[in-house]
């Protein structure tokens, strides 16, 4: 695939619906991009895709490096990130991102974007959703026994995405942020972060938005996928 | 683009917002499929794509073919057609053929279709979208001034998809129709059609979905894009 361009398996309101029991290979994501964010098989743990490693964080706040041909995703998205922007900037904690990715890119409210911020953080707010205890388990319920950690004073990178309000349902509008800590030890999906001096932020405009269907999939076939935008904003947000 | 998947320019909330000044020559679009649906600049009429041909269904009810090279589009889908399903059939109308592909394709109501249908019709009912009389004009309004037709004793093609509701605001989610006639003299979007005898069905199922995004166009940049089900059930049902 082209860089920059946004490839993504399945679709947030399948897993809302708790489809999270099949999936391709993780190693079959990894043909359309090096960078991006996913889940695992029934929903165990946060994915993120960082320089074409992928990581399984898990609800003890603690990360696994997985071998991609062994594991198996129902969700995940991801680019051949090739940053069009890059910024050393003071950024104060997720609002202040979120804002800089806007002057970034004043023109790309209809648009996706592709996000990294590298840095010192001296706090990071992250949750991890420890997985469904039965098959077709919603994702509400999931999230609903999420943990939550804090890492203070860690390096790390932050990645993630940005996407219009009008694909709510297929993944999540506005921001997603995951973070992992530089020694791979710990990560998470991001609820909150504080930085320490300044970050490294690349980042670049998606116009391309590739969707794969998860197929002979009965799970997926029989959910409702009923737009359930309150539910994605409550744990995605 | 490989057979049976679905790419399309732009979506159908841009049209809404009257984001149809601008687009690519339907040559380009025409490099990722042979079957398909659109409309032109200023919402100038329907567009159907059939077996790699381009036509013009125009407010008058007549048929223009078009040279792909110097027309451009601000909204338009195809795939490379190769059906996986073939039927001769007895269908009633619009219902009968609706429920024929749901029984052909018991799985795939979270997924998209793929239809073309050839015979003799006693009566198809079509509109037709005669353009925006200024630029950013909704389509509620241009369609509020829609121009309806009915032919009579015509054999012809339906060409249409079937998209899954959680697609809903990027395309027309449920069916979609568009007609031309034989002679390729008369054409528009299907509201209703009665058929003389039995039919020729042909489908397939896509689970692949690709989206480009206008670039570099402030029309589709400043549009709101906000989900407008109702009005477009209204313009599209």
């Amino acid at each position: 695939m082209a860089y920059n361009e946004m490839f993504q398996y399945s679709i947030i309101s399948a897993l809302m619906d708790g489809v999270a029991s099949h999936g391709p290979p993780v190693a079959r994501i990894l043909e359309h991009g090096d960078h991006g964010l996913g889940t695992f098989q029934n929903m165990n743990g946060e994915m993120i895709v960082l320089d074409g490693q992928v990581y399984q964080m898990k609800a003890d706040g603690s990360v696994v490096h997985i071998k991609p041909t062994d594991t198996i995703t129902p969700f995940a998205t991801v680019t051949r990130f090739k940053p069009t922007e890059q910024r050393r900037a003071t950024v104060v904690g997720k609002a202040g991102l979120e804002a800089l990715l806007t002057g970034l890119f004043p023109n790309a409210k209809n648009h996706f974007l592709a996000v990294r911020m590298d840095g010192v953080f001296r706090k990071v707010n992250v949750r991890t959703a420890g997985g469904q205890t039965k098959p077709r388990e919603g994702m509400v319920d999931v999230c609903a026994r999420q943990t939550v950690h804090t890492f203070a004073g860690v390096k790390g990178t932050i990645v993630g995405f940005r996407c219009p309000q009008y694909v709510m349902g297929i993944n999540v509008a506005g921001d997603h942020f995951h973070f992992i800590a530089e020694d791979r030890q710990r990560g998470g999906h991001i609820l909150e972060f504080e930085t320490e001096g300044d970050v490294d932020i690349t980042a670049a405009q998606m116009s391309n938005f590739h969707l794969e269907l998860p197929t002979e999939d009965d799970e997926f076939n029989d959910a409702e996928l009923k737009l359930q935008a309150q539910g994605i904003k409550a744990v995605e947000g």
